[in-house]
């Protein structure tokens, strides 16, 4: 991809947040705010904002890019005539949406086939976004804005991991997830995408997380691999699917996450 | 206390968290952030940017209300001759601090020695802030401002409930906790004092917590008292010197909590 392209589609990923931000925030808080559960035995509201962010980012991209693929969490999936697609999670953490927490967030990925090439994380009620893409991550927030650059933090010992929730994937995940996070320094949970954010910005140290979507993980992974950081599944592999995924500040970090998560206890 | 003395004790309410807001923010997710350990054998981070805001508050509080006491988390008691004592928690949640998460926040409390009379609660990165006392209670953020009224929910079935992390206070005070979040329709956690803000605005419905100081309740009671809610401890009684805490958005759901916290199991 040469830099005018590249130029272009960090212009479209900005331009794709924006129109989101404007759809999330207009539900955000609302007492009306009208859920449906998703799934029939399961807790996973998915909200009118969630539809709504979603329509207008894929209308943009058929407008402006209408060869690439779109892959969303709300709509499925159009393929891609141009090798490349969007992968869009509108609002990735509706839990947290619904609670009113400022965790949630939109992410956007653009993959190539091999891998993801740019991402994005955006937090529209704080009014911060983290990018990365083609070499380069940045932040832009209510306090100013900066290259992310994820921390050096080497040892377990050192390290402060963040999960979703306590009771990570299965229990036979939970475990290994609780065995690895009692080596670490602190462990705290109910950050949403946002604790993608805060590895990619050097605050935290290991994220572990269980049973995630593709459009779960390809925003931070092209947000946390352009800071410097690492995101692979617990066996090493690419993270670009979802499923089980462990993502560090450094190689040696994530080297011990990932052997603590393969040990037998 | 006049209406007057109502508005007095209110301006320099706001000046102190305006002030506090200035130390906080210059420390905020700044790499060269100076830790200690508080306790020896705990992890409970104290930073240069709690001292610096407790400090600039009681010197306001010294210079414009010489009489009033003050009880702060970093330099103690000073008695008053006032009758009124102002409660401070420059950062309440140095966990959530340091890890960078905006969901710690700065704590005021105004005490008249039968009870809090009004209460602060700041989120200097978001730029938010909660305010209650005088039978009112109201916010101010990044996009826009307006009353703050609890939610109507009273059943437990359907209720969002947090604390600050999964291991609530001793062992049988988790048990008690895990019992009653197992009837409650979500649990969260990692929200700081932020959780006790979202409570007086309507967004979740339970917050149940172990082992509090009076400087961290004295503030979120005056908030959430004010919003309609209503704040005790697992027995009922008064919460303004801390330790167990319920803080529930009516009283039906308030009684059905303390119910299953005091039940065998």
């Amino acid at each position: 991809m040469d830099s005018a392209q590249q130029q272009e589609v960090m212009a479209l990923a900005h331009e794709l947040a924006d129109a989101a931000r404007q759809e999330t925030l207009r539900y955000f808080r609302n007492g009306g705010l009208e859920t449906a559960n998703k799934l029939a035995d399961g807790f996973d509201p998915v909200t009118v904002a969630d539809s709504a962010a979603e329509r207008i980012m894929r209308d943009l991209i058929e407008a402006k890019r209408p060869d690439d693929g779109i892959l969303g969490e709300e709509f499925g999936n159009k393929d891609s005539a141009s090798g490349l697609t969007w992968v869009l999670d509108p609002i990735d953490g509706t839990r947290g949406y619904i609670s009113g927490t400022p965790t949630w967030g939109t992410l956007i990925g653009l993959h190539d086939g091999a891998g993801v090439i740019l991402g994005v994380i955006d937090q529209p009620y704080i009014g911060e976004r983290f990018v990365g893409g083609f070499g380069a991550a940045s932040f832009k927030g209510p306090h100013g804005e900066g290259a992310l650059r994820t921390s050096g933090t080497k040892a377990l010992a050192e390290a402060t991991i963040f999960s979703t929730f306590p009771e990570v994937g299965t229990e036979a995940e939970g475990r290994a997830f609780h065995g690895l996070a009692r080596q670490c320094q602190l462990t705290r949970y109910g950050m949403d995408c946002y604790a993608y954010a805060l590895l990619a910005a050097g605050q935290i140290d290991l994220i572990v997380e269980a049973q995630l979507h593709p459009y779960d993980i390809q925003g931070p992974i092209g947000v946390i691999e352009a800071a410097g950081g690492i995101v692979t599944s617990w066996q090493g592999g690419a993270a670009d699917q979802g499923g089980q995924i462990i993502a560090a500040a450094t190689p040696e970090l994530h080297a011990a996450a990932m052997n603590a998560l393969n040990s037998d206890g």
